[in-house]
């Protein structure tokens, strides 16, 4: 070989190394003693029975995969239900379904915009959606965050068609986008919206029905929201809600549609038993958010520095990198799964331990959660202060 | 409003009907009577019962979902314990699971190139190759098909790092990638190969192991392959395999890594039931392709336009798309389930019925679906001449 391809790569994992960024796997047991403050399961559905018994159920009588893309042998009558079901209970007239999050973004960005197309991304936008707009061959102007302001400038600087992209709720800080101010600065300039409801479905809204609908945007002929069904529904896969020509049209247009192998059966039936299970007991997304609301209350109460959550994550700001990386090891050590949020994966560069509220925690587990954190803080992460965006 | 912002979609969706291109979902029952040649489910082990009791116990014992990204909670002992099987068996250092083989694609292609690298790319590779490609910072030449001069000159023509990346088999011809050839390309120049192997993994090589394999390429410092766990794993997912230090940087730089939620647990238990049964029972890979040559064989005896498959992907040509849709749906009806390719999901805008061999089909199979196939073929698809790439 005359030269070695890969000889770069040792130099980054160097530089991450000095930096104290290494990123590393940490596996984790069927069955754990860990108290868990770090998934996206918001309301405990991952693990609820009615729900890993549809998942069984759906791989058995269905198979373990769906054989191929969904307009070829990957569409089965399950997958027709459940799209039916989440349109439904959503409010919008249709529903497609992916086998994740990143490929429904991806295709809502990519198919519903084109040379010419203004698309206005707000800076914290999830990376699905940042891929989705550098796919698409559209002219992306990125704005402040959660500033409606920046996006009607963009919108009146523009003579054409424009789409207005935005997280509902913000993975990091678990902060909310103002959907009322974005939707009218759309629907002033004729420009579409397309929520990122990953954070919002099953926790905002009447009974988990989403942003869109708390924010009376459900079934609107402008708007188009993207959700997983891996974080409140405690599944796998992705989903695109909106008027039924656009679902008509990324059947058609959607790259990551058309050429990605549907999703399984058993991730498809789950989510149609989490989506029953939330229809039955609508009171559960009213719980998740008022342990995130405890959960703030708490800790802020102890002197740490949180943003309000407007949904179900709440995050905590660590003084440094290393900070944030020894104080997550703590809360291990005592019990406590929390997640960890380091350079890259902010958009500000503030590391911090990243919690997220679970319905179906106890009054006594969030008593314990927030005594471990608040031991194990770092001396100087009490400082005066919320969090931007607070 | 002032305007509909999505008025454009109905001009695109009228286009469509009037070109007679229109995509519809067609679902399909859980007991079927359909003989089917169109999924991707090469070894049949979609719906054996020691795949989907594998998925099913995997589901109840780890959830439905995997709660969050791979490198917070999304990672189970499971994820860890199919990746060393998947690793071992292909003869690569490490591997990485995905939840779909676009997302692994994305990773692979945009973790190992940046501002400065060439990207040589087949112009006949899948569409998440390309939009790695597109993603990536790196310049990208598009090659012609299977053209191993081609891509010398381009490596010849550049000074710096570079990566030559192709499918091993070709999803819609079912051709093979010159491998070997490639990668004494790569070598000359210091260029790193990166193949994926969906169509190859289960099918090609020693048992299954692979197109990396067969080509005497599996555990190169300089090799990286993508797959997915949804062809003949039968599952759902995808994995990129290759130098434990490209797998160590995947992990801490693709961005669909990072910020997706990991494979269901039901996918990885599944692909893992699959791939034993697959090291038990070897001879259904040998079996697979002895079906495909068998297709071939009887289809191309009886006049019929194919190119002579090297995996499990039969081509056949039709002579318009419109007849292509029609023949696809008299053989339908006739009790046999084919794949029908059409613009824009080929690559030149030939339609073609696309079979897929399974090594789970008796000799009454093959003998019935070479019956209808022939028996309901337009009166102009049987011209002398072979698909391009044969």
């Amino acid at each position: 070989m005359s030269r070695d391809p890969f000889d770069w790569i040792d130099a980054h994992a160097e530089r991450r190394r000095e930096a104290g960024l290494v990123r590393t796997l940490r596996p984790r047991q069927a069955e754990s003693t860990l108290l868990d403050l770090a998934g996206n399961d918001y309301l405990g559905l991952a693990r609820h029975p009615q729900v890993t018994g549809a998942g069984a159920d759906a791989c058995l009588l269905w198979g373990a995969g769906s054989t191929g893309s969904r307009l070829v042998t990957g569409t089965t009558e399950l997958h027709t239900e459940l799209e039916a079901e989440l349109a439904e209970f959503c409010g919008f007239e249709a529903a497609l379904v992916f086998a994740s999050g990143y490929a429904a973004n991806l295709a809502a960005v990519t198919a519903l915009t084109g040379p010419g197309t203004l698309i206005v991304s707000d800076t914290s936008n999830h990376a699905s959606l940042i891929d989705g707009c550098r796919l698409s061959r559209a002219d992306t102007e990125v704005v402040a965050h959660r500033d409606t302001e920046a996006v009607r400038k963009a919108l009146d600087a523009h003579d054409g068609p424009a789409v207005v992209v935005s997280d509902s709720v913000f993975s990091v800080d678990g902060d909310a986008a103002p959907l009322t101010g974005l939707a009218a600065a759309c629907r002033q300039h004729g420009a579409a919206l397309l929520v990122d409801d990953a954070h919002g479905l099953g926790v905002l809204g009447e009974g988990g029905r989403g942003a869109a609908w708390a924010a009376g945007l459900a079934g609107a002929p402008d708007v188009v929201v993207t959700a997983t069904l891996s974080k409140s529904l405690g599944s796998q896969g992705g989903v695109v809600l909106g008027p039924a020509r656009v679902i008509e049209h990324l059947v058609n247009a959607a790259r990551t549609f058309i050429f990605d192998t549907g999703l399984a059966p058993a991730a498809a039936g789950a989510a149609l038993g989490a989506l029953r299970l939330l229809r039955a007991e609508p009171e559960r997304a009213e719980r998740a958010r008022a342990v995130a609301l405890q959960l703030y209350d708490r800790l802020t109460a102890a002197g740490l520095r949180s943003a309000r959550p407007d949904a179900c994550v709440v995050a905590v700001r660590a003084p440094s990198a290393g900070e944030a990386l020894q104080w997550a090891a703590d809360c291990r050590t005592a019990g406590l799964a929390v997640g960890c949020f380091r350079p890259p994966s902010v958009p500000d560069g503030i590391s911090r331990l990243r919690l997220t509220a679970r319905g179906d925690l106890t009054d006594q587990q969030i008593a314990e959660a927030v005594e471990v954190i608040v031991r194990t803080a770092p001396r100087d992460s009490a400082r005066s202060g919320e969090l931007a965006g607070a």
